[in-house]
C-alpha cells in the first residue's frame, strides 16, 4: 500500500511502498478515505516538531483522518462504518495509564504519550491503517466526507469545554468571543461558536489582506473581522466591545498577555498556539497582571482532545452549514497530487489528500 | 464613637470622633472587637489604592473585621452573636445586581462595586458599624478572637476554588503547592494547604532572610522555605519537584509567568497579587506559551471573595493549629495605640486593632 512518509534523515516527504497491516488483537483495519493537514505537519516539514518512531528515521504523517472498516476483526465495528480515529496513544513505559483509563490521554504529561503522525507513532496518510477500537470514534455515514475536520474540530471543543469548567463556579454567561487568527484553526473555531447559540458576537483577528477567501467564509457565517493593522489588542476595546472568551490560535505569545485585555470581567483566553521558543517580548506585566486578578480573569493553556471531544465535534459538525464546510474544505488533493496538499497550502484554507480520488 | 479615618487631603491617617450608626431596616449594629491590617490598607496609605465615599474626602479604613451583634433590630441575629462582614456593596447603579442575588459579587465587575474600607465605602476601624444582615456571616463564639482571620483566608478559599474549577473536567488530584511569598497573605494561604490533607508538599518561595519569624513559622507547619537568591522560579524544578498549584501572593508580575515553569502538567498558577503598573519586563513569552499549551496548564487571577468562602475560611480556622494562630496574629494593638498596627508592621508578622483592649 501506498504510504505519505517523512524521511528525518533527508527531510523529504516521500510517497512509498509499504506492506499492508494486519490488526492484532482489540485491533481493526481501517481503510483511509482523507486525512487532512494542520500547522503540525507543517512545523514536521520545517524541522519545528514532529519525531519518527523509535528506531526509524521516517515518520507517516497526517492525524486529521477519516477512514471506512475493512476487517473489523474481533471489534464491535462492522465493515463499513465510517471511523474518526484520535491522536494519542499510552507509551508503552505506562506512565499514562491513569489518564487514558479515565479517557482524559488529552491531558497526560506531553512526554508521557505518542501521537499518531506527530510524535513517535506513524500517522493516517496510509491508504490502510490499524487502530484499538477505543480509539477509533464512530461518524455518521452522511458525515464521512467531513470526517478529517473533527479533530481539528474537537481541538476548539476542548478548549470551551475548559473554559466551561474554568467558570463552572459561578454564573457565566457567554455570548461573545474573540478569535486570534483566520487561518485553518481560527475559521473552524469560528464556525463552531457561530453554531453555539449562545454566542450573538464573534470577531475574528487577522493579518490578512481583502480579497481573501477565509475572511469571506468568516463574514458569510456573522463574525466581524478585524486587520491587525487596523487594530492592537491592547486598544480592542477602545473600538470594540469586550469580549467573554478569546481563542489564540496563532503561536504567537505576546497575544495571550495582551488579549487579556479584550476580555470582559470573567472573560477567559483559551491558548492553543504552539509558538516558537526564543520568542522575546517586553511589556507592561503590572497592567496585565492588575487586569488578570481584580477582573477575575484567565488564561488556560489546551493541547490534543479526548473521544467526548470528537463526539462534541461530530455533533457540531451537523449544525455547521455544509456550504462552509464545503467551502472551507477547498484543496482536496488525490494521493498521486499528494504534494498540492503540502506546497500549496498557501493557496487553499484548508489542504486534505482524498485517498478515494 | 472612636473611628480610624484616612484624609485623602491631608494623606494622614486620624483617631477622630463620629456619631455612633443608627441601623436601617434590614442591618444590624455591630460592636466592633477586632480589624486585621494587610497591604490594601497600606496601599490606601501609600496613595496606591484607595477611595474616599462620594462628596467625602475621608475613609474610615478596615475590611479585615470581626465583631458582636449589639443590636439586632429586625434581623435575624440575636445580641451577643458574633459576626465577620463581607466587604463588596452594591453601587446604586444596580449594574451588579445579579452578581448580588446569585451571591456571586467576588466576581462582578471592579468598577461595578464598591468595597467597605477599601473603595467608596467606610470600613469597620470603628467601634460600631451597621451592616444588611446578608452581608454578615456568623462564627461561633470559640473562633471570635480569630475572626479578623476569616477575611483574609477566604482570599485563599476563593482561590483554591477557582483552582478546582478549573480542573473540574478531568480526574485532578493535586498535593503540591509553591506559595509565593511568606507575608500575611502567604503565611495563611500556607496554613490553609496544611490544613488540607491532600497536600503533601508545600513549598513556600520569600525574599527573607533567617532568621525569621514567618519562616519558622511556616516550618513548624511543616512547609519548606525557600530563598529566591538561591531558586529562581524559572530553575525551580532543577531543585525540587513540580507541584500542581502556585499561590501568587506577591504582586510582582513577573513572577505571574515565571510561576508556570514550577507547576506539574495541568498545573493552576492562583495570581492573587495587586502589583503596580508600569512594571516592564523583557522576557521569553515563546518559552512560557509553550508550556502553557502543550502542558494544559493554566494561570487565573482572583479578587475578593463571597459568603461561601467565608464560611469555608470559619471552618478552615477550626482546623489550623492555635498555636499558628496565636504566634502569627503577634501585633494586636488597642485602639489608642493604633498607629503601632499601621508603623511596626514590620515588626510583626500579622497586626490588627482591638476594640476591646
Amino acid at each position: 500500500m501506498k504510504v505519505i512518509e517523512f524521511d528525518f534523515d533527508t527531510q523529504e516527504l516521500q510517497l512509498t511502498e509499504r506492506e499492508q497491516p494486519t490488526p492484532s488483537d482489540g485491533e481493526a483495519l481501517v481503510r483511509t478515505t482523507r486525512v487532512g493537514l494542520d500547522g503540525t505537519d507543517f512545523h514536521t516539514l520545517t524541522g519545528e516538531g514532529g519525531t519518527p518512531p523509535d528506531n526509524s528515521n521516517s515518520l507517516v504523517l497526517g492525524h486529521e483522518a477519516v477512514g471506512v472498516i475493512e476487517d473489523p476483526n474481533d471489534t464491535n465495528f462492522e465493515k463499513g462504518d465510517y471511523v474518526v480515529p484520535t491522536v494519542r496513544r499510552q507509551l508503552e513505559t505506562g506512565e499514562a495509564e491513569t489518564y487514558f483509563q479515565n479517557g482524559e490521554q488529552d491531558m497526560a504529561p506531553i512526554d508521557a504519550v505518542i501521537e499518531r503522525g506527530i510524535h513517535r507513532q506513524d500517522g493516517f496518510m496510509q491508504e490502510y491503517f490499524t487502530s484499538e477500537e477505543k480509539h477509533l470514534v464512530r461518524i455518521p455515514d452522511k458525515l464521512a466526507e467531513y470526517g478529517f475536520l473533527v479533530e481539528p474540530i474537537s481541538i476548539s471543543e476542548k478548549a470551551l469545554d475548559l473554559a466551561e469548567d474554568a467558570r463552572s463556579g459561578f454564573h457565566w454567561n457567554p455570548n461573545s468571543a474573540l478569535v486570534l487568527g483566520n487561518g485553518r484553526l481560527g475559521l473552524v473555531t469560528v464556525a463552531m461558536l457561530e453554531a453555539d447559540d449562545r454566542f450573538d458576537t464573534i470577531y475574528c483577528l487577522g493579518r490578512t489582506d481583502r480579497p481573501d477567501k477565509s475572511i469571506e467564509l468568516l463574514e458569510r457565517l456573522g463574525a466581524e473581522y478585524i486587520h491587525t493593522k487596523d487594530t492592537t489588542l491592547e486598544n480592542f476595546k477602545d473600538t470594540y466591545n469586550g469580549v467573554d472568551l478569546v481563542f489564540e490560535t496563532t503561536g504567537v505569545p505576546q497575544h495571550v498577555i495582551d488579549s487579556v485585555y479584550t476580555l470582559n470581567p470573567t472573560g477567559v483566553v483559551m491558548s492553543l498556539g504552539v509558538p516558537s521558543v526564543g520568542n522575546f517580548s517586553e511589556l507592561d506585566l503590572g497592567k496585565f497582571q492588575f487586569d488578570l486578578v481584580l477582573n477575575n480573569k484567565a488564561i488556560i493553556g489546551s493541547v490534543n482532545s479526548r473521544d467526548t471531544h470528537f463526539e462534541t465535534a461530530i455533533d457540531r459538525i451537523e449544525q455547521i452549514p455544509d456550504w462552509f464546510l464545503d467551502d472551507y474544505s477547498d484543496g482536496i488533493f488525490s494521493l498521486e497530487n499528494y504534494e498540492d496538499a503540502f506546497t500549496r497550502d498557501d493557496e487553499f484554507v484548508k489542504t486534505a489528500v482524498d485517498f478515494e480520488k
